[in-house]
């Protein structure tokens, strides 16, 4: 490998670090301190820098190069954060999968991403993998595999342990993807974020902020590793000097069994999976005290440390993995409570349009749109989508939200599909959303008809709460009084349940049943 | 203005913002929120964008272009933040000059920095500026010189009020300079360091998470503004959505009466004004409860609040003004008390290299260079200088430092000059540093004389302790047991005091009187 040539335009000395230049700064600044835990390997900075080194080589002898992708075809793992180290210093990129997708989806993100490398797991997935690689055209499934978790001569352990070590590292463009998360995508396939050096390592310092995250954070991976929710966190406990801990998977004991061990202060852990915690230990055998915890869970609260952190009573705010999880902070000004209200993070701008980009009026409902540091760099492999999605020099988000007076933000939900009537835009999930305030509704969704005079008119489908009968005019004019006139449902239509597909509700068969149709087509 | 445009690079949707994007975001943000206050002036978020669209008008008219410089002689005020927000927007920048310094001094920074617009100040420094101008080149005296503290037609508020406020912003290139500050320099002329948008902004990060300032912040400018420690708060503090302060400058009486009126928590206040404010607030009459203060005085923390930041306890680092302030924080690893001992920010890489910039061994002596998104621009003319502190691509801070056995690195002294001896580098400070931690020494200086076998060899003088009466041997031996053989005197000559320039030490007298020379010249 080359050193730094002064004349490369990366190598100015203010140039943004790439992932490598931290891990090299890490080993000066934090050399002895645990960098990862994972089952029985332990490893100091120095030691991640040594087997990623080795790593390095592997990856270039398999033909990893600047913009190649590896495929991460496993659970938690400190060999995922090995190989995002190892594929960043040669200006490649990782996937993590989704392991828990079908065979299907699994074959569709190998085929989209066109990896160079694929790492796999057997344990618990093999399976899985197996019928992925079956089904694989044969130059994906002729590419270098990799398994992370095994003991042949073939397999991780063995290539890292008898390559050489990379000699030093040519200076990375930190624009560059560094990972890549599928995200679900509402124009049926999914589509792969790209996330930069750049965008990981400044998000870092938002999320740092927020959670007080230090040399001294233990961090727990216990949140898939393809959720930008646990990799945003894993980031910065690595640029602190902090300890990233690994488990494959959310399972109750074996995370007491870890936060005890390992003295766990930080994780991502919902309350489904606290309240099995709770259950698990309600004999207080394994010592939780050392993992922070905002959550107010009855039980939970005995055995954890409250959390001190921003975080801990203003969580979260307003995101999507295609801006690095969170573009604004409720810590930067929500409302206890609140966890999807915030403030835009000085390192962007944050917008409320309507359709033609216009910034609408406090209080209106419209997309939400962004630019800055943390704006990720779209969508490999979608040219078409990029441009949409950042038409004018924005990023669209295709979510909808709200400026409050105080200059807050508001999520009010995803943009699927717009109502035009006369030349108002109409969102159903406001509707709904106010439709389903009132007490006599159970669940409602909006569609729009086609009307000849306006375009369209809203009609609204409600299921009503058990023993409760509103009419159709008391719910019409519980909008008009709620989210103005001109949003209100014009007629309404009872039904036992709503048609749904999976969790969301099903609106193509609403339409086809409703009447719905000519709508503007926004997405 | 021209609007965004989407063929335009730094329109891309992740590229960092300018100032004045922030400006503009803060608009939406905070828009209510009381942005500056400064004698009688108060201003909102939105009173302050819709000041500086007016102040950005006028600096077109007068020239004021991508990379013009703007001149501020004048003390502290809100205005010269609103130059600082104005020039950005249109990619040129401010320096605030160091309006303590002599006319010849302030004439050498006008006709190096070549302003479109001089921004000056009638009170106190009035006689000064005309001075200045009087001394001027015709080219510099007929430049556009606005004076921001009068009230006629063509002083800063006059045109401020009669300028039509600009229509849009174009985009700005974020690694364009913001600021110059002018530094010492060793070579016997002042250097003006730039500092880019990108520097300021993402420099401000880690001042907000050492100092925890958020939107409740209100920061008391008082330090000096053309000190990069007074304005890398102010930045933040502006990031966040907080309060700036002004005052003129440092004066106990002012100071108490402004924090107990609008209710400052944060302010840079050394101990001597400190022991000032202790002795003017003796009976406790201004309310100074706001204030957080780290600083352990008596009498003072009865005034104050403690400092919960990580600041309070671990504040400073090792920086200089080239680095943003600061490349090391004390506040991510640093010993309470020890101010000059921290780690790299997890945004640079920190060295300590040898003379052929090879990393030294941990617990020697060497240069600290840096790099990363927060080292400076260089310096504003000075191609040479500027390529000789960026060799090899790490900036050369001309500092000494160490690291520690944990991974922090010690500020040891500035590189002033270096004995050769041999093939050995040997830095005057670190032997000073010994013999001064000998309880018989007062003070000691250490300069090189020509040495035919070994290039040079080490002299020092020394002045003792009254009282104290430590032999030639007796230090040199001290020297030998705690720097190592090679970096002991040769021979000590003893004084009564040592001559000094102003303060510090006058190693040309020292070489003058007992023979030095030879120095390798690494300056």
């Amino acid at each position: 490998m080359t050193p730094v040539e002064l004349s490369d335009p990366v190598a100015r000395v203010n140039a943004p670090l790439g992932i490598g230049d931290v891990l090299a700064q890490n080993t000066r600044s934090y050399g002895a301190a645990t960098a990862v835990v994972c089952r029985e390997h332990r490893a100091t900075y120095e030691d991640l820098a040594a087997r990623v080194a080795r790593l390095t080589s592997v990856f270039r002898a398999a033909g990893v190069d600047a913009g190649a992708r590896v495929l991460w075809l496993g659970q938690n793992c400190h060999r995922f954060l090995e190989a995002l180290l190892a594929a960043g210093q040669l200006g490649a990129m990782v996937c993590p999968a989704n392991w828990r997708s079908s065979a299907a989806e699994l074959g569709f993100v190998l085929e989209d991403l066109d990896p160079v490398v694929v790492l796999w797991q057997e344990e618990e997935i093999g399976a899985l993998v197996a019928e992925v690689r079956a089904n694989a055209s044969p130059e994906h499934a002729g590419r270098t595999w990799i398994r992370h978790d095994g003991d042949g001569a073939d397999d991780y352990e063995a290539r890292v342990a008898a390559a050489s070590p990379v000699a030093g590292v040519s200076a990375v463009d930190p624009e560059r993807p560094l990972a890549v998360l599928y995200t679900a995508a509402f124009d049926g396939r999914p589509n792969g974020s790209l996330l930069t050096h750049t965008n990981l390592l400044t998000q870092g310092l938002m999320v740092a902020m927020m959670q007080a995250i230090d040399r001294d954070t233990v961090y727990l991976n216990c949140g898939p590793l393809f959720h930008i929710a646990t990799l945003f966190v894993t980031i910065p406990t690595f640029q602190f000097g902090g300890t990233n801990v690994f488990v494959r998977r959310m399972e109750a004991e074996e995370l007491c069994r870890v936060i005890a061990a390992e003295r766990c202060t930080r994780a991502f852990i919902l309350p489904p999976t606290i309240n099995e915690i709770v259950s698990v230990n309600a004999d207080g055998r394994h010592d939780l005290s050392s993992m922070q915890s905002g959550f107010d869970i009855e039980g939970w609260n005995d055995m954890v440390a409250p959390d001190t952190a921003i975080w801990g009573t203003r969580p979260a705010g307003y995101g999507q993995t295609e801006v690095l999880g969170l573009v604004t902070f409720a810590g930067l000004g929500g409302t206890p409570g609140d966890f999807t209200t915030g403030r835009a993070s000085p390192l962007t701008s944050v917008r409320i349009v309507d359709d033609e980009d216009r910034e609408v009026a406090v209080g209106a409902v419209g997309e939400i749109v962004a630019r800055g540091v943390t704006v990720g760099a779209g969508y490999w492999n979608r040219p078409e989508l990029n441009e949409r999605r950042r038409r004018n020099g924005w990023w669209h988000t295709n979510d909808l939200g709200r400026r409050n007076a105080d200059g807050t933000v508001t999520f009010v939900g995803p943009k699927l599909r717009m109502i035009k009537s006369a030349a108002e835009n109409i969102y159903p999930v406001e509707v709904e959303a106010c439709l389903e305030s009132h007490a006599g509704v159970r669940e409602a969704a909006v569609i729009g008809v086609p009307d000849e005079r306006w375009g369209q008119s809203v009609k609204a489908i409600v299921a009503v709460q058990p023993g409760a009968n509103p009419t159709e005019d008391e719910l019409i004019a519980h909008c008009r009084i709620n989210i103005g006139s001109y949003k209100k449902p014009r007629t309404i239509e009872f039904v036992d349940a709503l048609p749904r597909r999976g969790g969301p509700k099903d609106y193509d068969a609403l339409d086809a049943r409703f009447g719905g149709g000519g709508y503007p087509g926004s997405v």
